[in-house]
């Protein structure tokens, strides 16, 4: 059998014209011959009026009655597919979570997906049906109903996708695909056709308004192509996939950026085993995310300069918990509450020497200077001034060969 | 175990507030050490936003996705409930249909509840558990949920009841019980303590605010004891029970009545075998719903005279339906729609003589007119002009000793 799952996200099935709309999606499929099968997340806003209800009974309502109450959102929009297609004369059923079944382990609101009976579902698929599965759903050994919190109908997408060998795993969304950098802030973006898991996991800013980063992981694991595109047109999408299947003409994959940054300096730090720790175990407790760390060794070889960078809402709770921490000493705090992340990403710059020359020197040429910079093997970041962003994300997208 | 069922209805779990006082009328019963097992309906309004959604879809939505669908507001209002009493410190889970579970036979929306699986509910009990359990739904021989077509979530509190040999069956609404009469019409009408089930079944127009008649036979067919009571204040409600236990002082157990009756009246019927059935089969086929039917023989022996009472919304299609039926002859139709029905009910006037003419020489001494006279078992109406109507009323009110 030629397996498709299509999984629609929330804005996909916000509305019924929108439902109404997916079904001549899953249509399309079907006269491809394609067996469909589809896994659907909850008409949007209904997710949001559910966990609002919850908080108005309590803010510690137990996880295993959240999960039940939410649940019932993606129980709605596929009973509503189903309908529509059984309307236009397909044979198509809802499926829930416990139906299938789909058994999930650990703890209720972030379980995740151990096992998928295929039985059921294989019987309806050659009888030419279209099963219509909940997503972010299962349930546990207690046959009760839990969710699943590392990303949703998407992960769920990817589990049934790898149990039943599909060919396909498409995710249906409100955005085109992922793009080489924001449209919003250069013209030049382009949809990038391929992308591996690992660029796509690194291009943090422009890929998380697609998929989680745990989906990605999920679909790395199990090594499922996903295609991503917008149920709101007919433009082909993003494909991610494996290395190996990515094209070397284009060393850098995309320009990525973050713009609420705020960098910290504690110059002198007292230079002894445990300091960094001793900075960030208050941060960290208090929910606060470091991102990128640089040290130096300062003029005295007894002291340390330490520069990190956390997200701007976190910068007035940051000073708070530095300036109370006994267990570290300095002489002064810097802070830079202006400044912006950008980021190139591509698997080709493992393999292409010179890549951060490039970069540096094309930033250089714009007279925009570099704070702070940070590599990993498949990206280079660097901390800038936020007012170059819009002018560093354009010449790194022409250095790079973007733009075409 | 001294088990109690509570049911609560829609309005009674209306809003958050409305849910945690109906916590706190669970808390009441086991500090009674009552074992209490709570059903509930969805809350009110959400049925009726989620069939809205169906026929969005489509007015041919499959029963089986419809039910899905619809199911969906229980398992969230019983969650809710759930959680008010964990937050209060009682153990306490909701239980889905599917998961007790509750059997079902019969078409999808139309069910009726065959069985029910006692054991996991039994050792909740034990455990000090409270278990909420959605009523309205089941789930059938295929794994689907299905719901109760037959008084809905009543009939599910009365199948609890039955299974689990409660003490009592409590079934909270938004009315204070049964009343002798109608209070917006007769300020002298009293709640009644006790009413048998055939009262209450005869008590159409004071009993369908309170309770579904199929409900009512459920609970007569399985001998369950029902109070019915308003969640929104802490008086006794009305119990409705076998016959041998209701009191004998009162002959008469209640004065109903319709005031939106219209009445028919075909002079000059051809009588001839199966006239009747001409008469009616196109009013039948139409959810016409007739209600007192009287047949007198006409002076001329050939012919006769047939009066029929309707709801006056159906009045117009009626005359349409008589006019254009070729298989009746008749000479003359005679219509009036300002015509009311009242009745008296009461299971002690099947051993006490003299009810019918005490009815009528009380209406007679109003110089009240009647129109048209039916009687069954414990019921006796007549239909008069809708201007008497109050003075009905409050003169068999009397007449019966139903104001003190």
């Amino acid at each position: 059998m030629k397996i498709v799952v299509l999984k629609f996200g929330g804005t996909s099935v916000g509305s019924i014209k929108k439902i109404k709309n997916v079904s001549k999606i899953i249509i399309s499929y079907l006269r491809k011959k394609f067996k469909v099968i589809v896994v659907s997340s909850a008409m949007s806003g209904q997710t949001n009026r559910l966990v609002k209800l919850t908080k108005e009974i309590s803010h510690n309502i137990l996880p295993a009655e959240y999960d039940s109450v939410v649940s019932t959102g993606e129980q709605i929009s596929c009973s509503l597919i189903a309908s529509t297609l059984n309307e236009a004369g397909y044979l198509s059923r809802s499926w829930l979570g416990w139906q299938v079944p789909i058994f999930t382990e650990g703890k209720h609101s972030h379980s995740r997906i151990v096992n998928i009976n295929k039985k059921n579902i294989v019987n309806y698929l050659k009888k030419g049906g279209v099963p219509i599965i909940t997503g972010f759903q299962g349930i546990n050994s207690q046959n009760r109903i839990t969710t699943i919190g590392r990303g949703g109908s998407d992960a769920s997408a990817i589990m049934i996708a790898k149990s039943f060998k599909a060919e396909r795993c498409v995710i249906y969304t409100d955005v085109d695909g992922v793009y080489t950098t924001d449209p919003n802030i250069s013209p030049k973006a382009k949809k990038i056709k391929k992308i591996s898991y690992e660029e796509m996991l690194e291009m943090a800013s422009l890929g998380t308004k697609v998929m989680q980063p745990h989906s990605i992981q999920d679909a790395r694991l199990h090594r499922i192509d996903i295609e991503v595109r917008s149920s709101f047109n007919n433009n082909p999408g993003s494909i991610i996939t494996k290395k190996k299947n990515i094209s070397k003409n284009n060393i850098i994959r995309g320009v990525s950026f973050t713009k609420n940054d705020s960098k910290v300096t504690l110059v002198g730090v007292k230079d002894r085993p445990g300091v960094a720790a001793s900075i960030f175990e208050p941060l960290f407790k208090n929910s606060i995310n470091v991102d990128m760390v640089v040290q130096n060794i300062s003029s005295n070889k007894k002291e340390t300069d330490l520069t990190f960078t956390i997200k701007n809402e976190d910068l007035n709770k940051t000073k708070k918990l530095i300036k109370k921490n006994n267990k570290i000493k300095f002489k002064n705090l810097i802070i830079d509450d202006k400044v912006a992340k950008v980021s190139i990403v591509g698997v080709g710059m493992i393999t292409t020497p010179g890549v951060t020359f490039r970069m540096f020197n094309a930033l250089a040429k714009q007279k925009i200077n570099i704070l702070v910079i940070s590599t990993s093997e498949i990206k280079i970041s660097v901390l800038i001034n936020r007012k170059n962003l819009k002018k560093a994300v354009d010449v790194l997208h022409k250095e790079f060969k973007l733009d075409n």
